[in-house]
């Protein structure tokens, strides 16, 4: 763990693409690939991959380049994900069902627990099988089902107070999509997708890189 | 235009931020706020807000601080959002639909004329009083109502494909949500929103920071 504290942000930005691609190779049954066949593949230079991946402990050797297999499975350990983290949503519409029906999660260790809703005319309904739940019995689920991460796909107005809610519960992180701060203790993780910044990133780009 | 060439790409992600706090406050009725309060509000620093703000000229006013409304607009402006932009979804699955059902983006002036899938059972059904056309209209539809920009909510094994279609048909910019990269001539602007990579800095965070 010490080891990989002093890694930059960026690196880690980073970081799920070179995983993304070291298992494409890895199922495609490549064994090992150069840091110049690796820099071709993802359009970024071969220094680059080098510089990246030795934050990590010399991964590549002289003449043989990378270990595909290995890496990944480095990789995975660094990102965290060589475990499984027990998860819920909070917000059955489209979005929220996006996510649970999105199986490729699950594949990477992210296990869906259950589905929580407001709205009564979901009580008792599944989504890929998974339960759909009342906002009253999340806190007692959190704990009984040892849930780390809530995804929030609620709208922003209920956000904050279901933020704290699931924080007095116990829980570490939140995959926040709701488009508001939350203003949580410090010891709360929330990693944020605003879409609506997604979007104006966007139009920024067009506006001024006059493509 | 020229002005706002140098700004650095990490000012530019904060952008949106400052954004939506302007446009609370303008809501809220607040006609002007210092660099101090607006700091506290968004916890960042207020040598930070100056140093971001003072990219675009000075704004803000020594004893003053800023005009809510005017840097509003003028942030408007660099965002690209003082006029609208058409887009199309490519997908009409729980992701498209969670999307044509923010109205938000539309009020920002990002104005959704029209989705495309390749499932018949689709064809003519509407979301939020919005179509739903087959792919092989796709081409033509972009070339008659001028799109923009294309949001692509499509599984990865097409996604490329896809994109090179709308590439061809003239779009200039796609809001890419399939995980994959699209490889396209370096003109069609390209924005990423990968949930997977965001839920691994998730774990990242989980693993590496010990809270």
């Amino acid at each position: 763990m010490e080891e990989t504290k002093k890694i930059s942000a960026a690196v880690i930005r980073r970081l799920p693409r070179y995983y993304r691609y070291l298992g494409e190779l890895n199922e495609s049954g490549v064994q090992r690939i150069s840091s110049k066949e690796l820099s071709a593949k993802m359009k970024v230079t071969a220094s680059q991959i080098r510089q990246d991946l030795n934050n990590f402990g010399g991964f590549g050797q002289q003449g043989y380049g990378y270990n595909v297999k290995y890496l990944y499975d480095e990789i995975a350990k660094i990102l965290g994900i060589d475990r499984p983290h027990n998860m819920i949503i909070i917000g059955a519409g489209n979005l929220g069902q996006a996510i649970v029906n999105y199986e490729d999660f699950e594949k990477r260790g992210f296990v869906i627990k259950g589905v929580f809703d407001n709205n009564p005319e979901m009580e008792g309904k599944t989504i890929r099988g998974i339960p759909v739940m009342m906002m009253d019995a999340v806190s007692d689920f959190i704990k009984r089902n040892e849930i780390e991460i809530v995804a929030l796909t609620i709208p922003k107005k209920a956000a904050k107070e279901v933020g704290k809610l699931v924080a007095d519960a116990g829980i570490k992180a939140i995959w926040n999509f709701a488009h508001t701060d939350l203003n949580l203790p410090d010891e709360v993780i929330v990693e944020n997708v605003h879409l609506s910044e997604s979007l104006m990133r966007l139009s920024y780009t067009i506006a001024n890189e006059g493509r």
